[in-house]
């Protein structure tokens, strides 16, 4: 009684039911006709109920306090173990009616966000937004913190993420990046019009399965499609889907799209498939996740060597549209800074500005210091002092984000933590790889993708974040190296 | 305790998870990157076991065991409460040990057919089939049955159906069917091949989008995607979703597999959202789905008066390839007869050959009056018999269908029960509708849809086969319906 494969099976089961969930969802995104809604939203809600009956059943509990005593386990099943046995003490805290409630408000709040935003006022949304803020608060106190009770929720996205680590985080990287932001505006602006023509549907998603398929996404492991909001969901590793969106007038938005996603889904496609189901068989943490993405994205996929080799193919897909586009005007038009009112069309350094806003706000939100009430004032100062945009009404402003009416607060942090561990990683890996941008430039970046799987996919959560930042570039995570790169890119094509 | 309402909780809650295992195949058949499918046998594997739990479990034999007694039930509360207990008594019957052997079995069955077909050996598949087969006569037994052992397999597919009464039917049809042939075969034949020109895969397929529209398939409550076997799968009435397959030099074969698959569709899409997840609100049976779906492809699919609307639209579609073909000829070469080795792609009037042949040699297996050992040469010496065709190999013969490596001994005959079912029912139609005949030549089915609608789709298992049949046409199955239809049909198309 109490085995390790006994302890395997109980858990490969709860991820055969989570990965069914999964696949709902993603049909939700994708295929799923218009009037199947309801009844999807009800098989959802019975998976996952399902999913929370596994996961706190009392035999796992059982198996897990046994094993906590058996002496004959590998490095990595105790991780395993340890973790399961975390994760199911934390599940555990969790009332049946505490569940229930959160279910509920959460699903009101999202149909009222919805509402708020085609009326275009955060009142509409306000009323189940504080109800949903008390029960946050309501569950810092069950999951327990000891410095502040926005760490408790901090902890959900990011194992051992704390406010005064993000407080010291965001605090040193504020100045110098606002600092050269100003420096930016001050400069001859770039050009990207060359972006906003003509581009075919069929030519762009012809386009992007070409991208991913030069990024070593695995064809016979997953596949691309359609969905109103890009994602990356995975089944399995053998199993890893990413979704698009064209739009026909931009060719930014598919394109970048198409490759930070495809940086999701190699990460998933290199997890250990002997680990399906476990611990060590499942991302480290959002913030990696997260930093994969954009290394993808930004350091590859915004930099000038990857477009030296891809920018005549991409002329092959496009004649007419690039045919007056030089390719530094390419690099330079793609790397464009602009203040804007949106996090998810911000370039990649003012999109910072976008995550700390929102992190300082949850903070004061859930310490208690500014109210629902504060919101859209808060919101609307902030943009103004660190971006100097006016913001011009709540659906550009507050109301754009979808993650608090999922009851997701402490999640924004961890993409900022991703582009910094990105760029960390990115570093070590040029160190690392001998000739790895002469590589790029050649159109191989599979030497950098066997680094990362060695380096991080590999390990699964064996490894926290930040040990496996030390791992791989031999120091906990120094910002030194995002500002570096940040700096030395801006300053070539602002030409400062 | 035991409440009504508690009872429909429970079946809703496994119909969730039925309808979420009918995602995991729907995906499989369509969209499922190739590496994935050993995850996805698992997935689906543990969502089975959770079903055969969830529909076993003790809470809920308790709850229909109480309301046996519940005398404020409306009748079709009862109906449901009553189907529900004979559901639950019957998979109480199944012990967890006899249900993983069936599942082992099934699986080894499953992959040695593949591999039997790939070598074009029988041989190859016997002795897992005849293993199958030994715990499929066990099965009979767990279930119990009065006159014959294949009256329980038989009613696992078609409540009710006995080998008395197939005995009687096949008897009765097959003479006057072989007549029927002789005389047909004896004529000028008629030429269909016109059929078999170039037909662009992506005309094809709008024109099968078209098709379904047309027929009254509502696609916000279900989509069309391409499968390698077409087939049907519903989630619930506001999500069922068919497939078809478009080969360009062939344009029988996704024409009408869609209007097939769309009558599978329509029922499902008539079924009562009131009763998900309950008695009521399923189908009524295997013989009565098909019936539905032989009649939209057949009596009205093949029919010249739909013709008669549709072939001008078709030409649009198909200019070049109908240009010199009359629509007589038209509606002739669509009716072809040709006996054939294969069932799946023959006439409505060869096809209930293919059908008994199959049913006498289950019959004798699960009887044992022959072993797998003489299947080959059984069937060979049938379709000579019948069909006077020799069977080239194995492929071509008893290796074509998948269903015995399935399991599904028993479902064959439900075929046929449906085409009969479709004479009648049409023919009711015909009687009890104003003007069908002309309105159907104007275009317009939503008559028809509406009378099924009425007569059957509403119900769910409220009625029997026959108690639906007897409540549409006045009587019970008639056989001299679906006699009359083929002999007027094809006394015309061949001039006798």
């Amino acid at each position: 009684m109490g085995t390790y494969p006994e302890y395997k099976q109980h858990m490969q089961k709860i991820a055969d039911v989570k990965n069914t969930l999964a696949v709902l969802q993603w049909d939700q995104e994708t295929y799923l006709p218009a009037k199947g809604a309801a009844f999807r939203g009800q098989q959802i809600a019975t998976l996952s109920e399902l999913i929370h009956q596994l996961s706190t059943d009392k035999n796992l509990g059982d198996i897990l306090e046994n094993l906590q005593s058996e002496n004959n386990l590998s490095e990595s099943e105790k991780k395993n173990v340890s973790l399961s046995y975390e994760d199911y003490n934390k599940q555990k805290k969790y009332t049946p009616s505490f569940v229930r409630s959160m279910t509920e408000t959460i699903s009101k709040s999202f149909h009222s966000w919805i509402k708020a935003r085609k009326e275009n006022s955060f009142a509409v949304f306000e009323k189940d937004l504080s109800e949903l803020i008390e029960l946050k608060k309501q569950e810092t106190d069950i999951l327990g913190y000891s410095a502040h009770p926005y760490d408790a929720l901090l902890d959900e996205f990011e194992k051992g993420c704390t406010v005064q680590l993000l407080d010291k985080t965001f605090t040193e990287v504020r100045p110098s990046l606002k600092n050269l932001l100003d420096q930016i505006t001050t400069q001859k602006q770039v050009d990207d019009s060359f972006l906003y023509q003509h581009f075919p549907k069929q030519d762009q998603w012809n386009y992007g399965i070409y991208l991913i398929d030069q990024l070593g996404f695995d064809k016979e492991a997953g596949r691309q499609d359609i969905s109103e909001h890009p994602f990356t969901t995975s089944f399995n590793k053998n199993d890893v889907r990413i979704t698009t969106r064209v739009n026909e007038n931009d060719f930014n938005n598919m394109t970048w799209s198409c490759i930070h996603e495809t940086g999701h889904a190699l990460y998933e496609q290199g997890l250990a498939e002997s680990e399906y189901g476990l611990p060590c068989g499942e991302y480290a943490s959002l913030s990696i996740h997260e930093s994969q993405s954009r290394l993808w994205e930004n350091n590859i996929g915004r930099s000038s060597g990857f477009w030296k080799y891809q920018y005549p193919t991409l002329k092959q897909y496009f004649p007419e549209q690039f045919k007056k586009t030089s390719l530094e005007n390419f690099y330079k038009g793609i790397n464009k800074v602009v203040p804007s009112f949106i996090r998810t069309e911000a370039d990649e350094l003012t999109y910072h500005f976008h995550v700390m806003i929102r992190y300082e706000l949850e903070k004061k939100l859930i310490e208690g210091t500014l109210t629902t009430h504060d919101i859209p004032a808060y919101w609307n100062e902030q943009y103004l002092k660190y971006l100097d945009v006016n913001v011009p009404d709540d659906m550009r402003g507050c109301l754009q984000d979808v993650h608090w009416s999922h009851g997701s607060f402490g999640y924004f942090a961890t993409y900022s933590l991703g582009s910094f561990y990105a760029a960390q990683l990115f570093a070590a890996a040029k160190k690392q790889i001998p000739d790895l941008n002469e590589s790029i430039e050649n159109g191989n970046t599979a030497p950098l993708l066997k680094w990362l799987r060695n380096q991080i996919h590999q390990f699964g959560r064996m490894y926290t974040s930040e040990e496996l930042c030390m791992k791989a570039s031999g120091e906990v995570l120094n910002i030194g190296y995002f500002m570096q790169y940040v700096i030395d890119k801006y300053s070539k094509i602002y030409e400062f």
